[in-house]
């Protein structure tokens, strides 16, 4: 009989309930007998983590630091602790594990932790004796021994590190949807299934907001060669795979059509004529951890305009640089709210001319108006207002051949 | 200005909501700018703990191991999290600190572990760098690097060890009562303050059923002396002194009246001759864990009869052990539910002869029936009928002195 290594990272809301913690132990208890030694990463019962954010904001929003990676981390270990428990009710001998234990070495950047290395020797050593390692996702410990977390979504990563760790050829990641869709279908009903995704459109998708996978979690499947198997906990059978693009026979142009609901446009005018404004500006946002999406400048008679986007998450921190930046340069600040970003993602835009024609043409049709424009190799994006969002959705997937038959 | 280093432990009430985290953070900031050093422990917030046990029983409730001690262990952490960050807030810098952290060496008897040893070179480091250490309660660590529990209140031991480990001369307790009181007041409403009690006379009063401070925490006082403050959380005064007999000048009688509310006795009888019976009894008794409280036994003309006491919460493991037990030795088991123990504790009993004479006048007077009594060098306890259980608690507590003028 095969004894395949499986590396299975469960989400929040696959162990968000005591029943659906039997049901997933029962799904390993099977996947042991059928011949499979899983490692088990885990994330915290869905809500926890947001219960354990609204916690530390209201002690101070703006505090980041190892204090709040430890409060945050603790939602997985509960997770741990059940799901354990869970297995060894059924007989299967498991280790519970947090990442000092496993040795899941990272950086110190607080609450957006990269991992930097993963002792195996424990891994292994469990593995060998038939042990069940029962992995706290999210979280790591740093050189002086603080705990720090990965970021939202940073189970998928844990996953990913440990089967690139022990040289697993795959990954498999259960969660509440079955697969990757070609949109949203809350937002886009005609929104189909995708059997197979390359890495680089995952990792497109994930930075333009799609929730389904943490995309550093991508980065190390593409860099490390990890098929990522994104499937249902709920349903047995296949969803998507994420691989290698050579191992795509059949490229669509387009892929998905993308969105991130809510965005905040900053504009800023007139910038100070030093070319040192820009570089203050984006050093002091980067500081802070901002990241900033969408950049545009442009030049008026009155003087220099700026826009940038940057998420929900990192507004405020955005506002309280600009803050406290602006004063001394006596320019005007615009914040648009109610505008969201939509996207359309595809490897085949590299062969196929006339993508973003064929997508600014569709927004015109429907009347919608541009704020802002980026585009890559592979995908283009635009900020739109938030009331558009559902129709461009619409109207992009149906342009680009994507709704279901 | 002195700058002196202080263990300060905060309980689950005191940290039982972000106001009172507030409060606690205010507190200790002053406590700082009045010159002290506090090294911060603290327990889960109230209910905290209760949640997560109710979820591990959920899923197995005869689990014991390494994987629920990582399950409960995580409230505490929580509560790191929030009062490391509001001490920040408030220009402190803090060291939020779990068990692995600080290297808190126990055994693996989990969910009762015991500490073995503390590395105190990390604590050292942070109080000569001024950086407030805020340490899990609760937790520690054992030689496979498991997360293992030191048992319900055993946050106040985790205190009191580092205390011990630095070689403080006190720890405070901080907790929602605002000292030890002679009885109960709900019980007995002219109960008062203690202001000194002997590290004896506390480790009796814990045993018998006081529930404010966990026992090993007083042992362990006991042996390095470190004097114990308990006080309150909400007040700004002092509580009760928990110090070395030698350092109480005047000593009462009796400190204190305490009390179990419920405790169960069997009665067992005919005790079967051959003498091999009652090491049988009690060994598979203390096998299960079952902690046998009062032992009487008694020769009457039809035979020998034998009483004990257990309480509450060992009451159902001991039923078990009987009824797997008994069936051989066909003797009869009556059970008496619905009774309490009542107790006089203090060190003055010791050069005070005649207290046992007067603890059961009071109660004959009062027409209270003793069920089973027990004494030691510094108490008297009596098993009596729950119904009595005020007026015996309140005529001793007057007859002993102790009613607040």
């Amino acid at each position: 009989m095969e004894r395949r290594v499986v590396v299975k990272k469960y989400g929040g809301t696959s162990v968000g309930s005591i029943e659906r913690i039997e049901a997933v132990a029962e799904r390993l208890f099977n996947d042991c007998k059928a011949g499979q030694i899983p490692i088990v990463v885990v994330s915290a019962m869905s809500g926890e983590t947001n219960r354990l954010i609204a916690l530390a904001q209201q002690v101070d929003p703006l505090y980041r630091g190892p204090a709040y990676d430890l409060l945050i981390a603790s939602g997985e270990q509960v997770s741990v602790g059940l799901v354990s428990m869970a297995l060894e009710k059924r007989g299967i001998k498991t280790q519970p594990l947090l990442a000092f234990q496993l040795g899941i070495e990272t950086d110190s950047v607080y609450s957006k932790a990269r991992i930097k290395n993963i002792r195996t020797k424990e891994l292994q050593r469990l593995i060998d004796q038939g042990i069940v390692p029962i992995v706290a996702g999210f979280q790591g410990v740093d050189e002086f021994s603080n705990v720090t977390t990965l970021g939202r979504g940073g189970s998928d990563t844990t996953a990913l590190a440990l089967a690139a760790a022990i040289h697993a050829s795959e990954c498999e990641i259960y969660t509440d949807v079955p697969a990757v869709f070609s949109a949203d279908p809350r937002l886009v009903p005609k929104a189909r299934e995708i059997q197979k995704l390359s890495f680089d459109e995952m990792m497109e998708m994930a930075s333009l907001g799609s929730k389904v996978l943490h995309i550093r979690s991508v980065e190390m499947g593409a860099k490390y060669n990890v098929r990522i198997h994104l499937r249902s906990t709920f349903e047995i059978r296949e969803g998507t795979w994420i691989i290698p693009e050579g191992e795509i026979m059949e490229q669509a142009v387009v892929s998905s059509v993308t969105h991130d609901p809510v965005t905040y446009v900053f504009k800023l005018f007139p910038i100070p004529p030093e070319t040192s404004f820009l570089s203050r500006l984006f050093t002091q946002l980067a500081d802070k951890g901002v990241v900033v999406d969408i950049i545009t400048q442009s030049q008026s008679e009155a003087g220099q305009r700026l826009a940038f986007s940057v998420t929900q998450e990192d507004y405020p921190l955005a506002e309280s640089v600009l803050q406290a930046l602006l004063p001394k340069d006596k320019l005007t600040k615009e914040v648009m709210s109610k505008v969201s970003k939509i996207s359309v993602v595809g490897v085949g835009m590299r062969n196929h001319p006339g993508v973003a024609a064929r997508f600014f043409s569709v927004l015109a049709e429907n009347n919608i108006q541009v704020h802002l424009v980026t585009t890559s190799e592979i995908k283009i994006s635009a900020v739109i207002d938030e009331a558009n969002l559902t129709i461009a959705a619409q109207a992009l997937h149906q342009a680009f051949d994507l709704d279901r038959n």
